[in-house]
């Protein structure tokens, strides 16, 4: 082993990764094509990477790469996060104060899914990116961010459901197609303003449960639910966007760790979904390759671990396992030099393609600098996602609240009250300023008696409620912020409970009980059963805020105000409290079954709190469809087909697969019918029928477009893009298949407005699936085994123990 | 609502409480009995109550009394806490520096516990008293502290068991036994040193599981393991040790919060236990009681939630919910002013016993001052406290170390190997000094190559582990300290797992490649799998050391170097790590079945890692009872109790209840056979055989004595002492019964010395257990449903929901 270990610590003389550029100047490499910019980027790639020794090579496997001093290659950090904005850790260095001591700090992707404003979205990434290559041109961080995290937020308890836009998977997926075109400055650019990496590739969405941890779960997906649920956000990363970077995940699926798993990330993820630009590369989640040794114990070796992940397709292992195990398994053939090689040209080609070998002048965003970042524009798009996202779930008309009947507002509740850094959730950066509730009550030259002495829930808290009560008592009307946040639902900690906790909602019930005018705000991500605040009369108005990032407590109070509108919309259901109690969180399946009730609005078959795409305004709209909206109500299946095969587009250039053929772009009047409030209004498109395999789900979400600032009186159309995508279904194998049936469409959550049609003639297959490999059981049954609610047979657990050899 | 909430705020002017003492020369109560010394307790407590309006009395009915300003009572705050060593928070006050800015910190009771020595546990608790009582004379302190937690070790994961003995209940009843009198001065002094609180009664082993939680959880607990596992520590502690207070439990059992509990609180506690001298009172755990609204949902409002707390015995709320609402209990006729005042009475007679009222120069304790605290003495048993600990696991003879022949010592690991408050585990005071291993290690003169990369295992970490391998390359042996702390257990947070998590195992495993002498120390309280340390022929040594103190640093590297020697036992079963997998944290049955294995030692039915009782030395014992031990091989039931009932005891006040006869008093002879090492040796005497109600337990521990220094040749004698209840069984009614069968003592855990014997004739009803009413569901299924694996019936939680009402 000394000989190993020496390779280590010799190529790890620096902990600190400079950041620097190659020099194409004067540096060694200079003559070498890599340097030559009028060469594709294969070819420089290629010419760079041949220059390096199987040592060289294998030491930069890793997300801190040494480089190559020899050859002038710098040393480089791959990781970098970018979640909401450019966030702290990793690659990215902070300065303590002045310039890059800040960047603009977005919502949790979980309330900028809720404005379901794709154009929003597209915004806030550009900003995003821009300011992400301010840094690195300051050399304060690289130019690749491990951003977004799309897994459909599968179970309300997950802790990391914040990072992501919601439950379901189209939403997901036309999300991260806008913002891959913000991040990366197009879908495919010439020069790239940063790299991408979509995460976390599969079936990731479960931190902790009852014995089973994210290291070691392997998670059962049917095939029907994978393709249908768990994998369409990442086709539209790799498929239709172009994403630079994919990451696959801790955990197993169907018994093999994501990381070395050929399947995903050779025969779904490149073949079949073509993603296979030489500048494509696949990263490990951090650890993730040591974790198929331990805890997964997939391999008996750590060597033949890390030659999995690696003949698997993972090009990149965040942590230090390839540095350190791939030597050995070199030695021992179980890897060849070609795949490393492979790798390494996979990684520089994306540094080629952000223009990391040119001249500065020869590129677009080498120029962009401190004076680019949070700019009046970029707090302005924060401040409007804010906005955009919050969800007015119960008024009884107190809001828009009159302010001036008022003359002063208790503030009270847990900390959110005065929450700072908690309105950016986890994966968050430095901001300028974070304008908290408390804040923006201050603005308001009126007498605040906030008083927070709530605590956290898990804690006893009823000794420090005596100061909440004298500030409800000394206030005309009380607002309680409460909720949840990163001390109950965070990575690597899933949530215990989904209703209001017994302090929290026993101190709202006795401030109820006073009879002022009452105002709940619910921040944090996770579901929430609001029943009780609902329900009771005494409470004024629900509103949900998430995690509303730096001018969080300003949009609400605008929004409370009346300054602003109300017009987002949950991105997830609401449970009643005991769905937890019917479903284990190991449980993948989507459909209902025994000791499952069904997930997401599409299955879900109990009575929600409140319904996926629900969210109040401030003024009433009246919905309609032309009747000519489409070209009759019966259509052949034969035809369509044709159809797309013909002028429209398959085959073309404009449709590349069959489930994009155009079906109908589908105009949607939207009248506001109030007579003072201006307001946005989302148009959420959603099929139900019956079509395709059964069960059929209660309706699936297939298009959405927010309308902007429609004037009370006037009318405004969205246009619902359908595609023959938008009506097909999965089959159980996998096949994405158009089928004969009755088609509804229905325009919003509580339909306003529908669309009947019909599809006849034989079913036609859009996309064949690539079979998975018969699942296996996960090598460890033994030491690493799941808890209660494991995916193994609990029967068998109490056999022969494997021995666990280190 | 509005007279409720002036009469709370009015009442609590004063955050800060003051501590003082009542003036019973000068003040307004001068001439009232409660000032007169001649006076019994109860009639000087009864008088000063009497003083009392309604109002007053429940104003002071909180952890925080604010007193009766008008007649001079001070305010007084009833919440301190001295696990292991005066506490900081709540009622103690350290000073920032100079005097009382620290006591001694002892050892979490995991690692006390592990020494098996009573003795030991009463000098510990004797040094807490005494500088509680310190802080208290300084006006730090109150004269009450809720220590011990003496809740049985049931289920590995359970975050809290560090804060417990372990996990079997004779050995719980023995020690708290020996602390109670050392806490309190006595069994039943004239002055009570401070006033113990045992907590929490009864049944509560559980933080979070699966969605089920502390504050919610009900526990269905057949009453057989009421009276066998959980009650014997309580029983322990309030019918034989005389404590001064109980704690009830945030938890239900069989359907009712058992604070609000009559049958917990007043068949057993006070009736069946005769615990019902004046001075004793319930306390209720802080915000159980709101708890008893809300989670819990036992009753619609939270007035008769108060009302039920008071009415079924539990006398101080801690909290403000009996402030808050008994006033409107009291309008409302759900609690009647002799209750109130029979809880203060019982509050203010133990302040009383403890000479609160009284001329400072007429009692022991109030001339103790900051020169009592962590004198030399104080020190040496905490110090002490962690050698006896600790408990050695795995040697293959590389320890006694023979530190003369290495040069460099690695000391690696997570924060563990650098540890400082880490080793005093939760509820701790400030200490005068933290040594962990890594200040051992630096007093030894060698170069000690100290890099502790390895981070939390939650996290990636192998970025963290080039300076791991760099220290451990320049050094001749290798000392890793690992395991888990209070990040991974503790209030609030059961485990997840209780295996070694992969990061660490897997760098273990590496550093045991390197084939250099090598150590692993087991540190934080729960139960883990050691098999790959055990098993792998690289690693010489383990150890455990739990939380071993301010000193645990040294102990650990005394007994590595061999200047102590390791006489420990382990205070539970190690399980194998899919143990958790087999049974939910919630299935509270002790005895095997369907989706149990069986829990603790007495049921198991797999095979532990490490049996309870376990433990390694520096030498080696050879064990024999003498033959005539016990006169005679076959004893005959009536006879046994017509003994008793004479001269011996029953009846007589010597033994108060029929299972403390005395059956015999068993030598034990234990020579060290050994030629170099002096060591302690613990006798564990267990009784295994065939009576009483089937199935019958593996063995039970019926005795123990740890023996002290013995030489090598030397021979020393234990004497296990032997009542009629160590021979007893419990039926399943509850009834502790005498049964005919047969019997063997086995003194240690693989059985070194062997004693059989016979009881003929008729069984005999030991203690006649008083029938619970029959369990109810408990209200609570709707809204705050408990998650996966609750008690309720999974399959009708679909169903209606239940209304909640706040």
């Amino acid at each position: 082993m000394a000989v190993l270990w020496s390779v280590v610590v010799l190529s790890f003389v620096h902990q600190v990764v400079s950041i620097g550029f190659p020099d194409c100047k004067n540096g060694p490499l200079k003559n070498n094509a890599v340097c030559d910019i009028d060469k594709d980027p294969l070819a420089r790639a290629t010419a760079l990477i041949d220059l390096l020794t199987i040592e060289e090579k294998i030491n930069n496997t890793g997300s801190t790469s040494p480089g190559v001093p020899r050859l002038g290659l710098p040393d480089y950090q791959w990781w970098q996060e970018a979640l909401h904005g450019v966030a702290s850790g990793h690659g990215v260095n902070f300065s303590a104060s002045g310039d890059f001591s800040y960047a603009t700090s977005f919502p949790q992707p979980i309330t900028m899914g809720a404005a379901f404003d794709d154009d929003l979205i597209n915004a806030v990434a550009t900003v995003i990116s821009i300011e992400a290559r301010a840094f690195n041109n300051a050399k304060r961080a690289g130019l690749d961010f491990w951003t977004p995290n799309i897994n459909p937020f599968r179970d309300p308890r997950w802790g990391r459901g914040q990072e992501t836009p919601g439950e379901d998977p189209y939403h997901l997926a036309s999300y991260v197609h806008a913002l891959i075109d913000g991040l990366q400055g197009g879908y495919d650019p010439k020069y790239k303003r940063i790299i991408a990496t979509c995460k976390h590739f599969a079936g990731y969405d479960m931190e902790t449960w009852a014995g089973n941890y994210r290291f070691q779960f392997n998670a059962e997906i049917s095939t029907q639910d994978m393709v249908e649920f768990f994998l369409p956000p990442f086709q539209s990363c790799a498929r239709d966007s172009n994403v630079g970077a994919i990451m696959c995940s801790y955990g197993a699926m169907r018994g093999t760790p994501t990381c070395a798993d050929p399947y995903l990330l050779q025969t779904v993820l490149r073949e079949h979904w073509g993603w296979t630009k030489e500048q494509q590369w696949v990263v490990s989640d951090c650890d993730a390759v040591q974790n198929i040794y331990l805890p997964h114990m997939h391999e008996s070796t750590r060597e033949a671990a890390a030659a999995d992940a690696l003949n698997a397709g993972c090009d990149v292992n965040c942590g230090t396992y390839y540095q350190n195990h791939l030597p050995a398994a070199y030695a021992q053939g179980l890897i060849n030099e070609t795949t490393v090689t492979q790798a390494l040209i996979r990684q520089y080609s994306s540094l080629i393609r952000a223009g990391y070998f040119d001249p500065p002048e020869n590129q677009p965003y080498r120029s962009l600098g401190w004076s680019d970042v949070a700019t009046p524009h970029a707090q302005e798009v924060a401040y409007k996602a804010a906005v955009e996202g919050i969800v007015l779930l119960k008024n009884d008309g107190l809001l828009p609240l009159n302010i001036d009947s008022y003359d002063s507002i208790a503030l009270l509740g847990d900390d959110w009250a005065n929450a700072t850094t908690q309105m950016q959730g986890n994966y968050a950066g430095i901001a300028e300023f974070l304008h908290g509730p408390l804040y923006a009550a201050q603005q308001l030259n009126k007498t605040i008696n906030y008083a927070a002495g709530l605590g956290r829930w898990r804690d006893p808290t009823t000794n420090n409620w005596l100061p909440v009560w004298d500030a409800a008592n000394k206030s005309d009307i009380i607002i309680f912020a409460g909720g949840i946040d990163n001390s109950e639902e965070g990575e690597g900690m899933d949530r215990m409970v989904i209703g209001w906790q017994g302090a929290q909602l026993d101190m709202i019930g006795q401030l109820a009980m006073m009879g002022k005018p009452m105002i709940v705000l619910q921040m944090g991500a996770g579901s929430m059963d609001n029943s009780p605040i609902l329900q009771n009369p005494n409470i004024s108005a629900l509103m949900w805020g998430g995690y509303p990032g730096q001018d969080g407590g300003t949009a609400l109070f605008d929004l409370i105000l009346g300054k602003q509108s109300p017009a987002g919309r949950l991105p997830y259901t609401q449970y009643p409290a005991n769905y937890i109690a019917q479903v284990p969180m190991t449980d993948m399946s989507l459909r209902p079954g025994p000791n499952n009730p069904g997930r997401t609005y599409r299955w879900y078959t109990g009575k929600p709190i409140a319904e996926f795409g629900f969210g109040l305004h401030y003024t009433n709209f009246s919905v309609s469809i032309p009747s000519k909206a489409i070209h009759g109500s019966s259509f052949d299946i034969a035809q369509l087909m044709r159809s797309c095969n013909g002028h429209h587009g398959y085959g073309s250039s404009s449709v590349k697969y069959k489930d994009q053929c155009p079906f109908a772009q589908i105009p949607v009047h939207v009248k506001n019918i109030g007579d003072s409030v201006t307001s946005d209004y989302v148009t959420l498109g959603f099929l139900a029928g019956s079509f395709g395999p059964r069960p059929y789900p209660k309706k699936t979400l297939v298009s959405y477009q927010r309308l902007h600032d429609i004037a009370p009186g006037d009318t405004a159309t969205a246009t619902l893009n359908i595609t023959l995508g938008s009506l097909s279904r999965v089959a159980e194998n996998g096949d994405r298949v158009l089928y004969p049936g009755e088609y509804e469409m229905l325009i919003d959550v509580q339909p306003m407005a529908k669309l009947a049609f019909r599809l006849t003639g034989e079913l036609v297959t859009l996309d064949k699936w690539p079979q998975p490999p018969k699942a296996k059981n996960q090598t460890s049954d033994g030491y690493f085994v799941g808890g209660w609610g494991s995916t193994g047979d609990i029967g068998a657990v109490g056999g022969e123990e494997e021995v666990l050899n280190i």
